[in-house]
Order: structure tokens, then C-alpha cells, then sequence
């Protein structure tokens, strides 16, 4: 591609820019929360309006049905330059699923009615739930192929847009849906817009991601709640059997103490140590932007390792008994928790899952039953340093924000990385505009202005350098 | 009173028990939770609607404001039968709020809607919430009261009826109302329908009570929600600190680890332990009825030890994070837990809660705080044995029951037994007809309508027996 024509999509995407903040926020209206069944209409809904928005752009756009909510396949090469399959093609993937919204009493503004607002430090941003994760950042991508449409009549390189409807809730239907789909889904690599920025200026690339096992587990005791006056010091607790399970899964260093979790886990070479031992002040700050200043990890890591390069666990929700305004000398019939893994390079999913669940069957006492729920099973990915559309990219961000593009590991999963290797046989670039201050999966999320603007000139101008590539 | 008075008052009792149920009903149907403030009015609306029963008798009765839910006090003496002063008098109490109702879809029918229904064994029972605990109870009194007016025009004593509405939340306006009305209150000893038989054929009185010490705890760490893929393994989870912290309440052997809670209390007397050695497979047979059959306290320790003259600790309610279907990969901001302790003789409320706070405290790490609520604070208590109230009432118990009355310790709380002796000076009888399998405080609460019947009956013989006492 020229860069007199690059140029012309640069300055049609800044002309446009108004209207491609009404299609953002239009898209940002509709609660497509994927976890509560009550909004699965609002998800469906979710998928056909980005399918028609995107058809707009000349792009075959279909909704697709899961077994779960619907996913959106487009492709722009129903409307080939005629050069046929000589062309790059790339598979671009965004969710448009977002994460519940409770606390509700903790958000500023209503989380599905989007506005631009005025950071505290001045900073324009985007509020809503969405408006970081997934969709504004998808929709940089989709605003960005608009943009070279309109100003050169076609993309530069053949794209087929995947979208799917269920990454908050563990993409269970979306790897048959893959798995069914992999001839039409065929590409040369994949793009992924699901990450961050290093910082507000300083673009990224994350090269590797940590896996995720979620399970769930309930325990049981009586078959019915029980007065503790009547019970209490003879009965079982399930809540007291859970906490004690729970309460045992760190020793005092903060290791996990679930035997072999740390099997296959490797150190960081040194000299990665060494440039992560620089980098790390960063993460401190970052820490105590949320009000914390002690890393609570394992005490002899570094706070970057500790929320990048080491296996973690949390309990992401737990719950018993009366948890309503007062008291209740309740002893319940039951009690459960949900429960995650971060893994990374080495460490197999299956096998974690298994060990813990062996870890909380051997401490449930006699009386009691344990029932496990499964949310999540993806392992680590690192990415291939060589890969050519990876330097493509760079190039392309370090023009854009002028400023040298980090290249770095994330502790974050995003499991259909690992499904497109295993499915399609593809890798994945993940470029993304995200910070950390943008309250994802909290309440008041937001999306700074300059990473939805910055963001859709980032991706005009990867797509004219990955054009460039050899198929 | 002659016998034959009594034998009248009895007949009546018969004779007019479908209107003592009807009555009961109108009472049942009314929503009393005093733990959820969206029922205060119908709080209200139980006070006014039992006052104006009572009245209707020939009490003076008024409903009385409190800090909290209103209070009741009635007067039988408004209509003396001229032997003045030299009466003995009795202090009635009951309360009429109730608990909550959740978990909904587990009761059978609507529990505002009270009907008699047959138990799987045959047995009549009156089902609803409040159907035992405690206006059934109390209307058994109210209706003894009743017959008596009826069949001889007044009482054979000075009866003041007290009725609380704050119970099931810790009493805690009750206390400052009863400082404040004592002289109004004034009688020779306190008489309370709130427990249990031994069995359904065998009457039993309530010579002790555990104690309740009942706090909640609330974990804060993040001044916000995090994303455990941006902060996981750096940042504390509050949920972590919760289950770490109650997960150690507990030793190996089922002993309560927070120190110095065993100080001093007791081991049961040789003769009793030796006597309790024979009513423990009755203790067992109780917890096969609810699904289970290992005893869950101390280990050395008979399992009716463990429900009734041990201390306890139990876990009554516990919520973080997300809770509701599918999963969401949160770090909480806070996590809580309710938690009640039962005491027994020897142990000081005041101290046990400082020693727990004091336990919790400690283990808080580095950038978390911790939060402390206040539901109840309730010493042990143990009856006088050479009570003379005590050993009429289990001579008309025998009568009306065909049976030796059993005389036991209860492993409930009910802290205004100790209010009234700490406030008013008066020794507590304790006579109820609750059986076992009542389902207090769980979905499909019940009476027997036998407990009902000869429960209205007994009361009418006590109070013939208590008016041959000298004042």
C-alpha cells in the first residue's frame, strides 16, 4: 500500500470520527450480558444489529447459531480487488458478550446508557459496561475496515470477521462452533483485539497469555437448613467445611499448597528477570491505583511476576447460608464457591482441575457431598517471537503512537487463542488498546476516548502493513 | 382452684378449639419478619392485631413503641377478682416476629398461608412460618387465658402478657424497654412459651440455655472490584482472608482454636453425664432425621453434650463476590460472614466476643480492614432447681400428658431469659410444646395440632397450680 493511501483512510477515519462513536455507543445500549439467562434475548439482539452494521460495510455478514448465544461470521472478500487467493487473510476476533454489572449501587451512571465524560485527570473517556471489553475495542477494528472501504473501495488484505457471544462465560459452544467451521475459517493467522496498552501513551503486543480453570463446587450436609439452637455443635456446616477447604489452599509464603500445581511452572530466564525487575515499579503503581501496596502473591516473586508469569488462584465468589439485613441462627444445607486458576507454560489444565478437585475431595468429611461445576478449562499460550505479521504490527504502532511498541506476557487468559491453534492451526496477534484503569468486569467501565480514536488508526494502518506480507 | 373449676375450664378448651385455630390463623397470616425492614408494617400490624385479641378477653392491653418493633404489655389485672395484692403474679412472655422465609421454593405451600395438613405419619400439623416459633406458642397461653375467663370470669392469678417483636433479631430494643418499663413489669417470676417437649408424647421444662454471642465481619481490600486476569496473584481477595481466617476456627479434633473460649466451662457432673450416657440415642436419632449421622463437634464428646452443654461456634452466613449463574473472573472489593457462638454456664458473652474480634484482628493482613457488626450478645443460664413454680408446673404437665416431665438443658438461646433475671429480678419457667421435626427457622415450619390442643390445655392446668403457691 501507498502511504499516500494509508494517509487518505488516516484522515477519513478522523472525519468520521463522530459517527463512528454513534455506532459504538449504539452497539454499547444493548445489555448483552452472556452469564444471566434473563439477557439472552439482549444478546442475540447484540449480534444481529454488529452483523447488520458490519454488512454495511460491504461485508457478507451472517449470524450464526451456537449451541449457546449466537456468534457473527463476515467476510469482505464477497467483494474481492480480483487478485484472488494470493492475499494475506486474516481472521479477526472480538466477543461482544459483556460481564454482569453488579454492584449496580457502585456505578456513577447507568451502565448501558454510554457517555462521553471528563476523567478526573481530564482525560476524555467512554463510560459504560462494554465500553473497554469487548466492544469498543472491537469495534476499533470494524470502524478501521470501514474507514479503508470507504476511501479505496476494498481492505488491502482478505478478512473474515469472527465474533462471538460467550467469552465472559467460558466460550463453551464457541469451540464446537469452531471446531464445525474450520474450512470457512480458514486464514493465515488471527488478530485478537482483547488487550492493553503498556501504558496510556506506549502501545503493546502480548506475546503470551496465562490459562484459565474456573470450577465451582457446592457442598451439601442436611437435607434441610437447621436451627443452630436446636443443632449447633452436632450437625455439620457446609460453610464451615467450605471455608476450612478454602482456607487451606495457600500456605504462608502464598503458595498454593494443591500438590503438583507448580509442576512444569518455570522461571523466568534471567535476563528477562533482569529487564522485569526495571518494569516492575510499574505494576506497583498499578497496584496501588486500586488503593493496595502489598503484592499478596508468593513472597518471593516480584509483584510483575507474581500477575504475569506465575500460576495463581481466587475465589471469585462464595456464598451460604443468610446473607440478608440482620441475623438468622441458620445452620444451611448447603454452601458453594467459584473458583479460578491462572496457569501458565507448562502447567496442563485438565491436570490442575483434577488436582484440585482431588484436593477438595479428600478434605470433605464424612456426611457431606461435593458437587463440581465447570466454567472454564484453557491452557497458557506463548507466542511464537518470529512471527512475521507480530513485526508487521509493531512497526505499524510504534508509527501510530510514536513510541516504541512493547512486546509483552499478560496474565490474563483469553482462552480462544489456544482453541484457534488447536482448531484452525492458527496463531494470534493480540493488539489492543485497553488500561489499566478501565474497570473491566467492574463497576464504571470505561475506555479512554484516544484509545477508541488511536485505536481504529492503529488498525488501518496494521492492516496496510500486514498487506505487505508474503501469503 | 378445685378440679372440678379445672375440668370446666379444660371442657371449654375442647369445646371452643376450632376457634383457638381460627385465631391462630389470623395471626399466622400476617408477614412478621423483623429481620427485613420491608416488613416492618406488618410487624406492626401483628402488635395492633394481638393486642386487640387480648383485650377482647379483658386485658388491658396496649401496644407500646420501642426503638424497634413495637412490644405488647396486657394486664389481667385491669379486672381483679378483689383479693388485691396478695395474688401471686405471673409474667407471660412471647414474641411475634418471625424469621425469614428463604429459601422460598422449598416450602410446600405459601408460609402466610397456614392450614392443617396431614404429617407423612398421620400426625394433624398447622404449617406456616411462625406456625411453632413463637405464635403458635404463645397463643397457646392466650388461649388457656381465654377459656379461663370464660368458665370462671378471671384468672386464678395476676397474669402481665409481654410480647415482643424483635426476637429472631437479638432483642436488642427490648432489653432498654424493659429498664425502662420495670416497674410496670413487676411480678414473682417470669413464665416463657418458646421450647420444646422431649418427645411428642413426653411434656417437658427448659432448666437451662446456651447463651449467644452473634457478630458479622466484613473484609475489605480493594478500594474496587478487580479483573483477576489484570490483578490475580498481586492483589488481595478478600474471600481469601475470609476462608483463611474462619477455615481455622476449628482444630482436628473439632475444638474451637480461638483462645481462651473454654475458660471456664465446665464438665458435666458424673451422675448427669452417666444419665445423659442413656437419652444420647435419642440425641442420634434427632440427626438421622435431617440426613445425617456423624457428630460434628468435639471429638470426646457425646453428641448430646455437643448440641446442648457444649460451646459452639457456627458459620451462618457467608457472601463475596460474583453469586450468581455462570462465572465471572472478579477479585471482590469485600467478602462478609455472620457468625454466631452458643455459651454455656461459665463462659462471659462479652469476653467471647473480644477473644473472636481479637482472633479476627490478628490474622488481617497488611491492606485490608476489617469491619465488626453487632447482632447479639446473650449469656448461658441455668434455672434455679428448687424453683417452687417449676415443680407445680411439672405436676400439671404430668397430669395433662400422662407422663413424667422430663426436665433438660437446651442448646437454644433465649436471651431474655437472662434480661429478665438481670433487669426485673425474675426467675424464667420455661414450658413449650415444639417437637424436634418442627422445621424452626426453615422452609415448611409446623406445629403439631396436638402440641396446640393439649399445649392451650396444660397452660390452664399450670395456672391452676401456680395459683396454690403462696406469693
Amino acid at each position: 500500500m501507498s502511504n499516500a493511501q494509508t494517509q487518505k483512510v488516516l484522515d477519513r477515519i478522523d472525519a468520521d470520527f463522530d459517527n463512528s462513536l454513534e455506532r459504538l455507543f449504539a452497539l454499547l445500549r444493548i445489555k448483552s450480558i452472556s452469564a444471566d439467562p434473563a439477557h439472552a434475548a439482549d444478546c442475540k439482539a447484540a449480534a444481529e444489529h454488529l452483523a447488520q452494521d458490519i454488512a454495511t460495510m460491504g461485508f457478507k455478514a451472517e449470524v450464526r447459531p451456537t449451541a449457546g448465544h449466537p456468534a457473527i461470521v463476515a467476510k469482505s472478500n464477497g467483494k474481492s480487488n480480483g487478485k484472488g487467493g494470493a492475499r494475506p487473510h486474516m481472521l479477526f476476533y472480538g466477543h461482544y458478550d459483556v460481564q454482569p454489572v453488579d454492584p449496580l449501587n457502585l456505578w456513577h451512571r447507568p451502565p448501558f446508557e454510554p457517555a462521553v465524560t471528563d476523567h478526573v485527570d481530564g482525560r476524555k473517556i467512554i463510560v459504560a459496561r462494554g465500553a473497554e471489553d469487548d466492544k469498543g475495542q472491537l469495534m476499533t477494528f470494524v470502524e478501521a475496515c470501514r474507514a479503508w472501504k470507504s476511501v479505496a473501495g476494498s481492505l488491502p488484505l482478505d478478512v473474515t470477521i469472527l465474533i462471538e457471544g460467550e467469552e465472559e462465560v467460558g466460550s463453551k459452544n464457541f469451540v464446537p462452533f469452531l471446531e464445525a467451521n474450520k474450512e470457512e475459517l480458514r486464514a493465515d493467522y488471527a488478530v485478537i483485539c482483547d488487550t492493553g496498552m503498556w501504558d496510556p501513551d506506549t502501545p503493546m503486543i502480548t506475546t503470551s497469555l496465562r490459562g484459565l480453570v474456573y470450577d465451582e463446587v457446592k457442598i451439601k450436609a442436611a437435607n434441610r437448613d437447621l436451627h443452630s439452637g436446636v443443632f449447633g455443635g452436632g450437625a455439620r456446616n457446609p460453610i464451615r467445611v467450605l471455608t476450612y477447604i478454602l482456607g487451606g489452599l495457600f500456605d504462608d509464603n502464598g503458595r498454593i499448597t494443591i500438590p503438583g500445581f507448580y509442576e512444569g511452572v518455570k522461571d523466568l530466564p534471567p535476563d528477562v528477570l533482569a529487564q522485569w525487575k526495571k518494569l516492575n515499579p510499574a505494576s506497583e503503581k498499578v497496584l496501588k491505583t486500586v488503593g493496595l501496596s502489598i503484592p499478596a502473591g508468593e513472597k518471593d516473586r516480584l509483584l510483575i511476576e507474581q500477575v504475569s508469569s506465575r500460576p495463581t488462584c481466587d475465589i471469585n465468589g462464595i456464598v451460604g447460608g443468610y446473607i440478608g439485613e440482620g441475623s438468622k441462627t441458620v445452620i444451611p444445607a448447603e454452601a458453594s464457591a467459584k473458583i479460578s486458576f491462572r496457569l501458565v507454560e507448562g502447567q496442563d489444565p485438565a491436570k490442575i482441575r483434577k488436582a484440585f478437585r482431588d484436593y477438595v475431595t479428600a478434605r470433605i468429611p464424612g456426611d457431606c457431598k461435593v458437587e463440581f461445576g465447570d466454567h472454564s478449562l484453557g491452557p497458557a499460550i506463548a507466542l511464537p517471537w518470529n512471527m512475521q505479521a507480530l513485526a508487521a504490527a509493531k512497526t505499524a504502532l510504534t508509527q501510530e503512537w510514536g513510541k516504541e511498541t512493547v512486546l509483552f506476557g499478560s496474565g490474563a487468559s483469553i482462552p480462544v487463542v489456544a482453541d484457534f491453534k488447536k482448531t484452525l492451526g492458527l496463531d494470534s496477534l493480540l493488539v489492543g488498546f485497553g488500561l489499566d484503569d478501565d474497570n473491566i468486569h467492574s463497576p464504571n467501565e470505561k475506555y479512554d476516548l484516544k484509545s477508541f480514536h488511536k485505536g481504529i488508526r492503529s488498525w488501518a494502518r496494521i492492516l496496510a502493513e500486514l498487506a505487505e506480507l508474503p501469503r
